[in-house]
């Protein structure tokens, strides 16, 4: 049987709860498109997440690791497109940490792109009438590091992995004025659709989904 | 018994659906808080938009009145503060009419204030945990139009009146990349919320909800 | 001779300039357009700039009086079409106090519109490739406060009077990440082309300036 | 002597400038620290762009590359961290193609980072009062693709290579309702410290620059 690992982040940044984790914890247990999914909480601190994801890689072996990531203020699910072998943090981690323009790995490459089926999940989301779209960037704080991290041991070992950012949920939203937000059930069912897809469609989409700058 | 009458607006600027319309269709001859309520459909159409809203006031004298409109791209409700008397077209209305500064009403005030309690039934959509705020500007286009054609009225004969605005629905900001959305039941559950507050709270509370410009 | 009133704000919210104030002061006992112009730095503060208004106003019986403020974040200058009869502030003013939905005066009217040639003004502008355009709501902080007093006297003694925002300067919006901003000269020529707009057109032209929501 | 070739797009999407290319035009034939700065033009087309960049630096041998860009709506320069290996272009460029999910460089790596002092840069910039920020990405499109090719050159050939992005020209913005812009001898003033710094910097300086996101 297929193991899928789904990893998401403890609260940062004040928050009480972080929407990815609130959403990839319902999906525990869960078997979608005939695999078995595993939901594992990361912490959001450089090094720190990329050994417990590693460590639940070794233990479960998955054949597809998607990590999510809360992007603060953004409407969409966005499914990302590309990690870069950088650390430069705007803010400390959860552990006070805050390095600046660090190499990831310390020979890596510049960037690996996801492997997931980018186009074809993003299409997905939206025709369940979900606002979705491809993003150019993950950052350049923990979620970059993890999807970075994450692509590099894969480079080697084989497996798809990905990264996918969702938005605050409405109770969040509320301590932010103006900031959107996306309920839980709706941002669990994208997350459904991202996995059931990146199970099944085994070439990308030639979709529209660049932006000009 | 109290009639309520909700009105809501059709599609306007190429959108096959309007939000404010698919979440107020829904509460047509449903009671709350003991009162009745009337859900009814206004053409996007200065002038024709304010005598469909005057002909259901006439027939069902409703002691409170609120109408509700979509705006395109925010990603919260919004319960308008005021309006003005001026009819200012960006786009031509869905009869192709474009005023450019003429007054709504030619002898009447510069503006009206809603007469619901508007920092109370923010503070209550919120305490539900869905994102709301004041506006202080319902723009210039029909629903400003409408809104100060019903305050005017209103502050004639009597009755309460406001406006609500809402979001884009979710398969509405599909096809609007970067838009901001929410799900429209949770949409219907802000509006009933508004509802049973302006039934029930007769002195609105001294809350924050400026503006600094 | 003419003369012309251009009053403008000290710094708040922590900046140690307001972007106001650095324009209107350069155009402190010039002539445009055969009038004179004097301009009066006002107190951030609820009632005590409307006093320092109205002193200067007993003083100089001005003809045309523009008041300037700072808009934070937006990127063009903005015309203010209305001001409204109430104080609801989101945060302190200048001297701590903080009101919240009390009527500037206790029985006047809910708004005044401003009696400037606003799409005039917005027009001119926009001709000498500065970024301009209408705002419907001059918020409900002291910006508003001042609009409404000004609006409110001269609806009794005559003359005319206005409001214009203007964006952050370069040196404040390096501060500010991702902030809009407009270079003082640029800010200042602006102004000029207001005053003398304000001066010498009657009538307003017939331009759309108007918002949707 | 040392040469330093600055190179800038045609104009785009229709507009009539093209703010990179007004900016950069000044800077043909100056003298900055001690280098002559030559000034190329850029076609908006996949491919013919980099054809063009690259007979200047077969003729030019420049020992730094600084291509400009223009970001629609961006208040600040930008300095890009880095460029991607994929073309995916959201509107066709000026020749009409849009490529999908293409390759720049059938075997090249996934990512190049950009040989320049961005820290450094971004903060001389800041500190004559011009708001600048690095950026994380540098889209999909032709400006992407050509920073990509230029680094892909200077990886195997040597020399320092990077690129800006510059906003609207306030001329472009009036026409964009609600987009920020920048003057252009602001700009020119921003590119002329970008090359002093890139010139005399050797070492990035270890400055706060990253993005959550």
């Amino acid at each position: 049987m297929k193991t899928v690992l789904m990893a998401a982040f403890e609260p940062f940044e004040g928050e009480l709860v972080n929407a990815s984790w609130e959403a990839v914890s319902q999906l525990h247990e869960r078997m979608i498109c005939g695999a078995h999914v595993v939901a594992k909480q990361l912490p959001c601190v450089f090094g720190e997440s990329l050994q417990v994801l590693n460590d639940a890689m070794d233990e479960l072996e998955p054949e597809l690791v998607i990590v999510v990531g809360q992007a603060n203020g953004r409407p969409n699910i966005t499914v990302e497109r590309v990690a870069i072998n950088i650390d430069d943090a705007r803010i400390p981690d959860n552990a006070g940490r805050q390095p600046i323009d660090e190499r990831i790995v310390a020979d890596g490459p510049a960037a690996y792109f996801a492997t997931l089926p980018i186009k074809a999940i993003v299409e997905g989301i939206r025709e369940a009438d979900i606002p979705a779209a491809v993003s150019q960037t993950a950052g350049t704080f923990v979620c970059n590091h993890v999807l970075y991290g994450l692509l590099h041991r894969q480079a080697q070992q084989g497996g798809r992995g990905g990264f996918i950012h969702v938005p605050y949920l409405p109770q969040q939203a509320v301590r932010h004025p103006g900031a959107a937000s996306m309920p839980l059930q709706t941002v669990v069912l994208a997350l459904e659709m991202a996995l059931s897809i990146a199970l099944t469609v085994e070439e990308d989409k030639k979709l529209e989904g660049g932006a000009t700058q």
